[in-house]
């Protein structure tokens, strides 16, 4: 079920714009606002679960696999160099928006990048070259 | 399979003494020998896999319901305030030990960490306490 007032519930319902990566049945991949290197990319389920723990069984039995996939596309099509796979959960954890959310983020030598990222921007036309090269 | 000379091949399969926290037909969890926070978790295939990209489509599936499950009791029995799930694939994105892990850190107010942890220690009594708090 959708949450009303819920901007991931909009996202991955495409009740707002975004940039899709992917998108199935239960899920929308859609590309972070401010990534933290080219390409960080958000898996949002289409039913809003807050976090982790409030995920059904069946919802999460397909994540890491599409992880997997998605990933792997991810860094093959950007000649990335590896991938931290980061999910957060409560305020505590850095979780912003309260729908859970998968990180994928491809990693570059010498990117500036730790686990701990500082918000980067993408303009619509670095956006467009990621996507096409995910095509 | 379980590859030669790789440690967490060993860890997972019981051919070294760890801090097991769970276990099953497919997977072991320890606790973290430098923890991020307390109860820091590392979930281990018992069959080796490289990183993500390398873990077969049955393993995978079974990894985010499991992060789930042990995540929870995680956060329960330690009273934590949230959790990050990581999960890093090649050097370049901080893998030091190149068999997958799944890392499960309880966060807490005020603990001093972010998503760039620093090696923290933890004695034996440290580890029974948490491991008792687990049962």
């Amino acid at each position: 079920m959708k949450k009303d007032n819920c901007i991931f519930c909009k996202l991955a319902n495409g009740d707002i714009p975004t940039n899709k990566v992917y998108e199935d049945e239960d899920f929308t991949a859609i590309l972070d606002l401010g990534p933290a290197t080219k390409g960080h990319t958000l898996i949002l389920p289409k039913q809003h679960a807050d976090c982790l723990f409030d995920l059904d069984e069946e919802t999460a039995a397909k994540l890491t696999p599409l992880a997997k996939k998605l990933g792997k596309k991810l860094v093959d099509a950007l000649h990335a160099d590896g991938m931290n796979v980061i999910q957060n959960n409560g305020e505590t954890a850095g979780q912003t928006v309260m729908h859970y959310h998968l990180h994928l983020i491809p990693r570059y030598k010498n990117d500036g990048q730790h686990l701990l990222w500082k918000p980067g921007k993408m303009s619509d036309e670095e956006a467009k070259e990621i996507l096409d090269a995910l095509t």
